[in-house]
């Protein structure tokens, strides 16, 4: 995606223009509306006839595929009822979430394209995932941000009692912990996603990839804005800890286990803990990634190997 | 906290004294007892005063506000009920759980102050808690350390079979590993808790920290005291491992993602994979903090960054 | 388990030999079949030998110890009952899952004389295993090992969506993820277990002990044959990341922490992020462990520490 | 009610006409459509009075009456959660029933109204029923009633296996057997209820009182048009049979434990088994009831009992 | 027993004493304190030896019979266990009546000990009961008294909302009706018990057997007293209706299928529908039963059948 | 059918003809063999079929054919799914009553054709059951038939605990109360089904039809042989109760609401309380029903009316 681009993002964080920080003033993250309406009937359509086609080849299946897909008349349905019948427990009938999850899905269209952009992505870059449905059914780290993104939308209408208690059973349920003031762009891959943690005030762009066990994390002594801002088409490797009120740049690259407690330019790579940049020419400056591959997209986690000097074993 | 006052307190650990190392000779953690009775009324009618004004002012929480706590006459009931619901399964029914936390919460009075003690503590450190109720609700260290608590009285009560269950629901539910015979202080805030593994040896005195994906863990060559020794007012990052019967000295700080093997004395900071010790002077002895500031209280994780010589990005 | 054994066991992974990696031609994992039966029956009897035990000296875990085990007739009944009732969800019910269990038992015997060698593996490795009942009940590694299995089967057999399905259970319930189409061998330990990811092309050999947070991961821009290649008696400690289609030869040691990126030779130990081999001669040759110990079963996490030259906080 | 109005409404079977007996064009009952919008309004306002009070009064039922009452905004909403939960099963989810009944209040207008006309009817009628909320969540011949109109509605539409199911589960839940195909009038008062049984083509007009043990059946021979037709007004007292293709006139009384296998005029009273009709005068004309008093508004199960020549114990 | 005793009971009913008709001034039962505690003691060890030798039989059993009795330390323990699991719904949640029969039992010890009486009575009484546990574990009739019991006990202490969501879920789970403010004695068997109903101001003495599908019902047209009494001793077999505030004298029988709209004198038996005396001498007086044999203790239920003259097929 | 055949039916009662009284020496009711495969497979293929086209035309419903029948390999598999996941409870689990409804079904195949011949007829009978799949899923009083044989089958075997346990979650499920010593034939219609009682010691023939609340009871006085013998193609109607060990002769039919307490000779009608036989010559002989129609197969419920003599209203 060109810089330019991303300015017309609310949601997405360049290194040198930190607007998007403010809290936005309307209630609901600031996605682009849907492109067409089409994007969402075309995966829909595409998610059916695959739980069609699964639950004639495998009966012992076909009675979760029918009442969490075939049977609803579109992707909020089937997805609040999923998110539902997961997230409840003896004390949050599933009934109630249901309803909540509905209400959001139908008031906030955005939370819809956002959805559609995150199957897209998984689908794009998780050669692991082998179809739309199963992305809908199984990923955890689909599902969580989701739900996020209600809890999300709850904080923002100052429905705070309900949003926390939204996080604390994503967090029970799914190992995945959001602050619901967080704002998360679209088209995420959360992979894995067990362990994730994103703290209050982080930001976190469009297309950003995230592996398992990835903290966004607050330094603990600030109240305020202490957490990271994750620009677009960034790579998280998984481990990483990335902590304080830091930018990490468009297309950078965070290496697995690494810790990163200061900025990350746009288009490097950081490894380590802590963390150094890798890829600098001679000069000292990051050899930047070439054209507009975004690693977040593209999810090369360790084509930088070779540039690191001291990685000998 | 004075050192001085860390001897009375036989679970919390001090670096140059190990008397706590030997189990209690009683059954029970050796809190001391609860200050005063009014503290726990205090937290008690706050949790009550929050849960009330969130039932008025969100009708779709009001039934899990009212079943959790304003049901209750008091804060062990509401812990009993959340703690029995959370961490029921087909097979260990709520009722039974139900009946085992409110009947050690009556015989223990010490597991009520810890649990009040731990209420104010992450209130106090942080940020991200806007109440005392949502910290007994939401926050799955804060459960998990209450559900720990029950089970290592059962497991001093040599009712192993039952504790080592209850460990497992609770890994199970939280994702957070105790092993029952570990002994840990009051005041204790696990931030996010998704992850962590603490040890059958393991000790943790009071006023300690420790965010998520930290372990207290053995070196597996033993079979005897093999665990982490962690003194009072300690902070762990994320996702740091600490290995072996080794101790982490009064008001240490461990960085995020660190690899600790040896001793940390009092009041220094290590970070990195090994870990090394920052903040010392020319002579090489540790800069103390300076006052009584504990970072396990203060919750300080990045002040060390500038005094970390080869953390340059 | 010299060297020589290794060869006849197609599921383990020697450094020199990688016919393993071709997908087994038969539906089922290729572990050599029960060495005999009295292994089971011997097992569990123990094993309801401690049930009984446990049941007579704690009523109130009676009614779970009855229904787990004592009110079945063999271990694979005993654990497809114990599975299902975790496993199960409001979508997928426990009945269904029960009988996908117990078919799978049945017809795969390997299945059995893995989940016993599992079983045996723990007790004789963690010394914090009190019983053979303590690991069938409590172990949520060994439970999301032996669920693997059956999805490794369903995934062997072109059963891809139910495969997926379980997985995704098995990543909510344990968080655990273990891809179904990765190979694992037998005699596993997988401690703690929280946070465990393991990708589609990851083949894990015999006698190994996985530590919790560990990843065998893809490197992300192969769609092929992109995951580790763990072999038999391998120690790999806690919060280590393997990254990419690299060999971790038989007997090494992974440090707890540590960023592998590339092959590491067998019964070598590699620490650090980036992790480095430690213990090598003046010749640079590595000092092998003696005689035939391997980590993987001895659980040595920490020998190498005076070797670790660099290592002195 | 004068005869006059009871031709109007379709539902309702008069002596001398039996054009009602013709199954209704349109797919749902022909209730008067509501008088006015208010009567629901004002009825809700009262139920969410009430809860507010009880729950005030009644921490213990607090959860209860939000979960039920206090947080949805209207009476259908309401009443499909309250019915989705009772009605649910293991394999017929609770959020797919309440999906089913929020549309069907939704699009059928009438079905809100004859649920207001009933719950006016038990409040008016029966002097145990302490509240409109009483009625709403305990009385589950006023729930089956309710569940039962949406299963004609199904029916109706032809969605016969669903309404089947759903005759099936109010069979289960509350021991009221009420075959789709029957149609029902509204200010329907369905008493104690258990064991209630409504054959396939029975019809009840508006505003009759049912025991319960009650059973409008078929002769068994026939199987077309086999069931009884109850006109306005009737009571039927506890454990009367019913049997065959046979009118019951406008205002007629039932006696308790009464087998009916004949025709009974307006007005008149039968008792006995087999039942004969009493309070006639010395021209064995029936004396009807004074005025347009309706035994099925007024309750009066006994005044016949001086008249019942031959009851003399 | 004599009637001279029955005085002393202020819950039995003779026919020519009304005084208990009287609400009582307490607000519990006025059942006569227990006898000795060894009672309870006594019955509660047979239920444990029976309960211990069906799990030693019965393996599937077991875990039923350890939760629902081998784990708990006194009758009232186990009871509110079972009837909490019983009665519990989605949103009426088995710890919240557990709590509330617990507490129930240990405030109103003449809960204890006339659940006690019933169990001897039914041993007594039912050749069908083959042992105490059985009552106490498969006997809906024994379990919907025990509960109206803790129902009748908040309908006293005017806790009216919690008294009849009680009674629903008796009513939904038994199909036992039996309105909280009903007044019922100790001694009782509720024979197979589904479709009894007991309306608000009805009153059964001690000793009294009930079959199924019986009822004590009101005429409908009063508001206040106009349900039968029941006196001590008396039999009503499956299927009666008895209606109205009419007295059923002590040691009366009253047939299989009766209704009785009026009076019936002590130690008579009333049969047919309507209901006629029998057994009255050639003066018209009736044949009093020999002794002091009541027919509710000795369930004889059709002795009468030579002397009902008109009984022949 | 012919007397001559009811003789090898062990199972049937002829009036003259009691050794079918005697206890069976085997351990499961003697029904003939099936007598051919083909007629369960027959049976078992209709109802795919039908379940089928109705998950195609009613997707709401499709998840629960799926999970209930069409997941299924056999008609005993889906029924024992069926009736586990209805039955369960939170103490007698799901999984534990598949298991031995599976084995029962499996080990007694008279259990399976049992079901099969009771499907038949019920669809033979009932004009309101609308397919084999409609009874399969929907019928209580099918379904509790068969639960109950398997209950018997425990009786016989002498595991009575389990058995009485079954009773009772079939009596509060279905309403339906029948001990399991009860002998129960083939080819049953149990219509509507709530608050059918069957006693200890009753027997019930081939091709009997029993409508709801119908008593085959004891007469209290006795031990032992204590409840009616019901012969082969017997209808019970609505309500009827049939007290003592008495006979109801072949053929014969009893008219709803009857008290019936003396032997009825076959082929002939009982009605009333106390019941009379209609239908006789004017020597006092009953007039047969002509041919060998059996009523308890052709549902002739109401014939009988002209011939009661005072049945005017």
């Amino acid at each position: 995606m060109p810089s330019g681009q991303s300015n017309s993002n609310s949601n997405s964080i360049s290194a040198t223009n930190n607007r998007q920080h403010n809290p936005p003033a309307e209630a609901v993250p600031s996605f682009p509306p849907p492109e067409s309406e089409s994007d969402e009937s075309w995966v829909w359509s595409q998610i059916k006839a695959e739980a069609r086609r699964d639950a004639d080849s495998e009966p012992a299946l076909a009675s979760f595929l029918y009442a969490t897909v075939l049977s609803h008349p579109s992707l909020p349905r089937s997805l609040s009822f999923h998110l539902a019948n997961k997230l409840c427990s003896s004390t949050l009938l599933s009934t109630l979430l249901y309803d909540l999850f509905v209400a959001s899905f139908s008031e906030h269209p955005t939370l819809r394209s956002a959805a559609v952009a995150d199957l897209l992505a998984v689908m794009k870059r998780d050669p692991a995932c082998v179809s739309f449905s199963h992305c809908l059914l199984n990923y955890k780290g689909f599902l969580a941000i989701q739900a996020h993104r209600v809890s999300h939308v709850l904080w923002s209408q100052n429905r705070k009692p309900l949003a926390l208690a939204l996080q604390s059973r994503i967090a029970d349920v799914f190992a995945v912990d959001i602050h619901p003031a967080a704002r998360i762009g679209k088209g995420i891959l959360l992979d894995h996603a067990t362990g994730v943690v994103i703290g209050e005030t982080a930001v976190v762009g469009n297309n950003v990839s995230i592996l398992h066990h990835v903290t966004l994390g607050g330094t603990g002594k600030d109240v305020g804005d202490r957490h990271p801002k994750i620009a677009d088409g960034v790579l998280i490797g998984a481990g990483a800890t990335i902590l304080g009120n830091i930018k990490i740049g468009e297309g950078a690259k965070i290496g697995a286990g690494s810790l990163v407690l200061i900025d990350v330019p746009a288009r490097t790579t950081a490894v380590g803990n802590p963390a150094r940049l890798i890829g600098r020419n001679n000069r000292g400056e990051p050899v930047k990634n070439e054209g507009d591959v975004f690693p977040g997209e593209t999810m090369d986690h360790t084509s930088f190997i070779q540039q690191w000097c001291d990685y000998i074993i």
